[in-house]
Formats: C-alpha cells, sequence, structure tokens
C-alpha cells in the first residue's frame, strides 16, 4: 500500500521502509521547538524526572514571543527560566528580545527546518512548517521536555485528506482565504489527526507566504500536519534562508486518502470567519455591515512581508477609520526591518496604525492590543474563539491581511473592492 | 514684595494683582490632562456627583498611554470607558491608539499647551510643560475631576528655590544629567511643594528637550512644578508647534526664593541614579562595573527625537551587548515616524534592540519590558522605587539616553567614552 508525503517523512524518521496510519512508531526528531509560554513548563518536567541535558543543543529553538517583550513579572520570571536553561545547555537558537520574532514566522526564515524533516513544538501553530515539505506538529510541553531529553517522539501514523488545488488565484484572494474556506467546508474537527496534504497543479499559483499561512491554519481543523510538496518555489526559499540539506518527498501513486477534495483558486472569494470558530466562515460578499474597533495584522500566520505589503498597498495614502485602533506587529525582526526600507511602516504610522515589535501579543489575548466586552476585531491571526483576545463579549473576525487592511480603512469589514481596489 | 514666574502666572489665572507664598487661591485652568489609569477614576468621581459635562471640551486632553496598546482585559475596559466619555463630550484632543504618544511628550508637540498658561493632569509628570514656561502640575484623579467640570483648581502658592544655571554642557551631559545632578545635590524632598525655577546664562545652552527633561523630573525633588523663563528657543519651538497665543513671564527682580544654587553645566558628568531613589547619584566615574540585562530608552522623560538621535549616533554600527535585552520606546506617533525617517529605527533594530510603539509601558512596569527578580536596567524614565519596573528585587538605574546606549552596547554601566566616543 502506498504511503503519503507524511508517512513517507515519519518511515524515514522511524528506520522503517514503511508505516501505515494507525501505527505507533518513535520518529527522530530533527528540531524541537518551544517557546516562552511553554518552555518552562518542559523544563519543570525535565527537573521531575532529573534530566538535565538536551539531546543535542543544535537542534533546538527557543523562542520568546508570547507574552515580549514582559507584559508583567510573571512573564519575565519564564523568560528569564528559559534563559537560563538556554545558557546551561548552550542552546543555538535562544532567540531572545532584539533576535527574536513569531516562532513560526522566524525559523523558516533563520532556515532552521526544511524539507523532509521532524519537528515537534510545544505551540499548536508548528504545523506551519509543512508549507516546506516538512513533518511539523505541535506537541504539549511534556512531550516537548521528552523531545529536548531524548530527540524522539512517538506518533501515531496519520491518515490523510487530499487538497487538489488547482486554478489561478481569483482577486485579493490569499492563502488565509484559502484555509479559511477549506476549514469552513470541513470544520474545525474535519480533518482530526490527520494529515491535510495540499497538491495539484494551483500549488504554483500560491507564493511561500500563502502556503505558511495555509499550513500554519491545518491545526484549526483539527489536522496533526498540514503539508506541501516542494516545487521549485520551495527549493528556492530554502536556499536564500537555510545551509541544511533538505530532502523532497511525494506522495506515491497509490497512497489511500479518507477523503479528497478539489479547491479551485479562481473561484474562491475573501474570507471571514465570525465567532467564535474558524469554521464559521462567510464570503466577504455575505458579511454585512458588521462594525469594528480594533483591527490586527500579524501573527504566525499573517506577519510576513507578502502580508505586510498587501495591506500597505491597501493602507497607502488613506486614513484610519476615526475610533478604529489598528495595530500592525511584523512577524519577525528581519520583516520590521524590511518594512522600514521598503517605507510600509511609514505608511502605517502615517495613516494612523501603530507598529509593534514582534511579538504574538493580541492574537491569544496576550498583550499589545486586549479587548475590551463588547468589542469587534478583524484580526489576521488564527483563532477566534470565545474571550481569544480578550474579554469574553469581544468578538474576532479573522480575515486576510488585504480584508484586514480595507477594513481599518472603513471601520467595518470590507473587502479592498470597497475601496475602488 | 516681588513675586516668582510661577507666582505671577498664578496671580494672573487667580485674576489677582499679587499673590505671595502660601496663599490658598483659584486659578482658571488652560487644560485639565488625564490618562488611561488616571482618566476613569476621574469620570467616576463625576458621576458620583451626577456632572456629565465638562467646562470646556477644547481644553481637556485624554491621552491613552500607559497600558496602550491594551496590555489586558483591565486596562482594555479602561480605555473603553475614557473613550465614550470623549465621545459623549466631543473632547476635542482625545488621543487613542494610533493618534497617541506618552502624554508629556505629547502635548507640546501638539501644541496643547503654551508659555504663561495653567495646566493640572493625572499624572505626576504633568511638571513637563514648564519647559514652556508655563505653570503645570500633578494632581489626583479628583481634582482632575473637579477641573474637568469647573475649568478651575485651588492652589496653595509655592515658595520657589532658583537655580542658576551657568556654562556649557560638558562632554555627554544632558538635561538628564543636570536634573539627576541637582536631584543629587537636594534630595528627592528637597523641593516640597515649591517651584523649581530655572534661570541664568546657561539655559540657552539646554536644548528644548533638555528643558523638557529637566521640568519633567521636578516632581522627584517633590517640586510643586518645575519651570523656564520663555527664550528664543522656547519662541521657536510654540510657534512651530502651536497656534496658541502664550505669555511671557519673568521673575521679578525683588522675588523671594527660599534656596538659591548655581549649576555649572561645564562641571557636570554623565550622572547614574542607583535604586532605589532618583537621589542617589553616582556620577559615571562612580559608578563601578554594574553588569545589566536591560536598556529602556523612552518615556515622557527621554523619548523625543533628540534623545533617539543620541541614543542612535552611539549605537549605529555596533551590536546590543549579548544577554542585554534594549528597548527604544519614541514618545509620539511623530517621533516614531521621524526616526524612520532619519534611519534611526534601521540602526536600533540592526544593533539587536526592539522598538516599540509609544507607551508609557517600562516605566511604571506596565508592559513591554517588566522585569524578573535580580535584574537589572539602565532606564532613560524617570523613577527607580522598589519595583518600578517590575519585581520588588529588580533595580531600576536611571540615566541620559547616552549613557543608556552606551551601556546596551557595553552591557554594564558605560559612558560613551568607553566605547572611544
Amino acid at each position: 500500500m502506498g504511503m503519503t508525503m507524511t508517512q513517507k517523512i515519519l518511515a524515514a524518521h522511524a528506520g522503517l521502509d514503511s508505516v501505515e496510519a494507525g501505527q505507533l512508531i518513535e520518529a527522530d526528531l530533527d528540531l524541537v521547538l518551544g517557546n516562552d509560554v511553554t518552555t518552562p513548563v518542559a523544563i519543570h518536567e525535565m527537573d521531575k524526572f532529573n534530566k538535565k541535558e538536551v539531546f543535542d543543543k543544535n537542534k533546538i529553538a527557543l523562542v520568546m514571543d508570547h507574552f515580549t517583550p514582559n507584559k508583567d513579572i510573571k512573564s519575565a520570571e519564564h523568560c528569564k527560566c528559559v534563559r537560563e536553561f538556554s545558557a546551561e545547555n548552550q542552546i543555538k537558537n535562544f532567540f531572545d528580545v532584539g533576535s527574536m520574532g513569531i516562532e513560526h514566522a522566524l525559523l523558516p526564515e533563520q532556515g532552521l527546518i526544511v524539507a523532509g524533516e521532524t519537528c515537534i513544538g510545544a505551540d499548536s501553530h508548528t504545523c506551519t512548517y509543512g508549507a516546506l515539505g516538512a513533518f511539523s506538529t505541535g506537541v504539549g510541553s511534556t512531550d516537548m521536555a521528552a523531545g529536548m531529553v531524548t530527540g524522539k517522539a512517538w506518533f501515531k501514523v496519520p491518515s490523510a485528506i487530499k487538497f487538489n488545488i488547482v486554478g489561478e488565484k481569483a482577486p485579493w484572494v490569499s492563502g488565509k482565504d484559502v484555509i479559511l474556506h477549506i476549514i469552513g467546508m470541513i470544520g474545525v474537527d474535519g480533518a482530526l489527526y490527520k494529515s491535510m496534504e495540499f497538491v495539484g497543479d494551483g500549488i504554483k499559483n500560491l507564493t511561500m507566504d500563502d502556503r505558511f499561512t495555509i499550513a500554519n491554519m491545518a491545526i484549526e481543523a483539527g489536522a496533526k500536519n498540514g503539508i506541501f510538496p516542494v516545487d521549485e518555489l520551495t527549493e528556492a526559499y530554502m536556499k536564500e534562508h537555510s545551509t541544511k540539506a533538505y530532502k523532497k518527498y511525494e506522495a506515491d501513486a497509490d497512497a489511500v486518502y479518507d477523503e479528497e477534495y478539489t479547491i479551485d483558486l479562481s473561484t474562491l472569494r475573501p474570507t471571514v470567519a465570525f465567532p467564535h470558530l474558524p469554521e464559521n466562515t462567510k464570503t466577504i460578499d455575505e458579511v454585512g455591515d458588521i462594525k469594528i474597533d480594533q483591527v490586527v495584522i500579524g501573527s504566525c500566520t499573517n506577519g510576513r512581508i507578502s502580508d505586510m505589503r498587501i495591506a500597505a498597498d491597501i493602507i497607502k495614502g488613506r486614513q484610519v477609520a476615526q475610533g478604529v485602533r489598528v495595530i500592525v506587529i511584523p512577524g519577525t525582526q528581519e520583516v520590521y526591518l524590511q518594512c522600514i526600507e521598503e517605507g510600509l511602516m511609514t505608511i502605517f504610522v502615517k495613516a494612523g496604525a501603530v507598529v509593534s515589535t514582534p511579538t504574538c501579543g493580541p492574537c491569544l489575548g496576550g498583550h499589545m492590543g486586549v479587548m475590551a466586552a463588547g468589542e469587534k476585531a478583524v484580526s489576521t491571526t488564527n483563532r477566534n474563539f470565545v474571550g481569544r483576545m480578550g474579554h469574553v463579549d469581544s468578538e474576532v473576525y479573522l480575515a486576510s491581511p488585504a480584508v484586514a487592511a480595507a477594513s481599518a480603512i472603513t471601520g467595518k469589514i470590507s473587502s479592498p473592492e470597497e475601496l475602488g481596489l
């Protein structure tokens, strides 16, 4: 029986010729990731078992991104804990205030993960790196601790859903609209513990940043991972960002899929997920008149340079609507710098938006834009659960950078088309 | 008996020919200021007395700067309260996320306060505007409420201390060093309920930003206010920033002062206030070897463009010391924009510092750089009380932007001279 992309990577890392869905395996890990929220818990787990050393100081990435620069004493203590652990263990890839970015924007940019590799991260959006043709998945802090000590993790080999991507993107459609459309279609448990494997002729019409956004939100359909084949674009990206050797995997022709869907990019419309689930999607045409209080443009989902460019193109020469707070958060210091160099920051600030230093911040109601009762945000982030961005009576509408930027100008959920774009 | 500068302004606003120290007066207010921490309390006070209307919607400034963009639900609710109040009362100068800055950097920049005016603000550093030759002082939220309703406030007319400024600034000496030197000399209660009146030939050698910094920290010596005479520089500043009419006051030749000091700028050295009081000053030569964890460059004390320029000049082409978090916070959106245009942001980010959107943030341990136990910061802010920037076992060393920037590079409290500058 043929294997999926994901199964081939897992088999190779388990030292097996083949694996099949449902099989329990132990796989070698190429990268173990943690952040300022989850790593202190993992370190505490290691302490409990009196494990002081990590399996490989070069294969661990610890990124201080959620509550940084520290929002309070508790977050300061968490970062201090990880800082000391990193120093003791000479962790090569410890990213603190100043070298940091949002983990899932940062790791590919820094070339720490490439095609064919395995990665676990104590953060649910670790599935992002599937965009590069890697197997990566979110785990709990305990699994992260075991991974840091042993360099291995056990997995139940996932079955898969195939998404056949065809066509070219319709106007103002981006990776965010593709994944919101899919989650709207299959639901937040539509891919529960499965691989979402994206294939097809239309993939070439998705930028790398589109793919990162799509893979990033695989978890929002409950998937174990999302994964893309490696094409010329992926190879160019990896060559630009990494010196690591990569390996391309393709699904066998006779690989078994639980389900298959075809997504025609040319038929999609800008899509918005209404409160309080990413599956509550409507196209921009069905949205109606929803006044907003806040716009967030950033996060591990949409904080990359192309996201910033799209937003800036729309905002340029316009003014943020009266009464709307617009918070722009570049994903990494590199993106921040590029935004300055391309004049995007100037556009944002002149329009009346504020620009934050890279942080997860408001996405999880952490800081840098937490909402009060009754407030509504359009956000390029990945979750709109009850209370996700603050008060339980606040609402988050998930959308693309294009829709978020247009909404910043109109003060209600809008397509750029409403601005004549 | 002659009057001081301050007494003349108060007399004019009380409709009296003259006043003397100790006299109780009621003065008209030209501006009433509040922020996101204090304004909700003032609004609540107004509610208690069923007062719904303000005396003049054009003479109130409400600035959301302390915990913004909102760090948590509580701060979001506070801002929402002020936002709604501002909308109801059509407050012209309501500064929210996007139009905001740190209040005491923002108000002079926006031309809302000029020479000869009176201002109360529910924030202790309201004394900043004395740099423009205005009488301005910090009050509690209840007084702010009364001021918003009546446009008046009562004062006990302060006596004064005269600081005769002479000479030219020694290398790397700035307004911050002048005021730290003075506070070190007279103590944190050295000017209790008095005016600190700065006069003399040396004033012309102080930039407007130097003067803002000096007046800003008058409260750190316990002063009711700090005030400078209006010279050509002040007039040029006001003409650039404001359309308001201003009035120049000078102390009478026979004005009485409780004490007089002469400060020779040419003999000063870069000065650092050690934990946990602004009066614990040492010159940079006496500091010794103090390793630091964090550097903060910003605040209402030192977040102006010249502060940013000094810091960037020192940091340019250098790298932040390993293990030191360096947080740069421009005082206003205008300063932020200017920093981008002058290439300062690029310098900071390339060096490994992070740049925050304007906020008071870490100065008061609010957010954006709160410290853990045992950590030490060099900060251009104004207070270094126990726990001011986070944990009660953290330490804040107050210094100028020049010393902060040099320390960011060396990783210990340093003068730019240590870098060969």
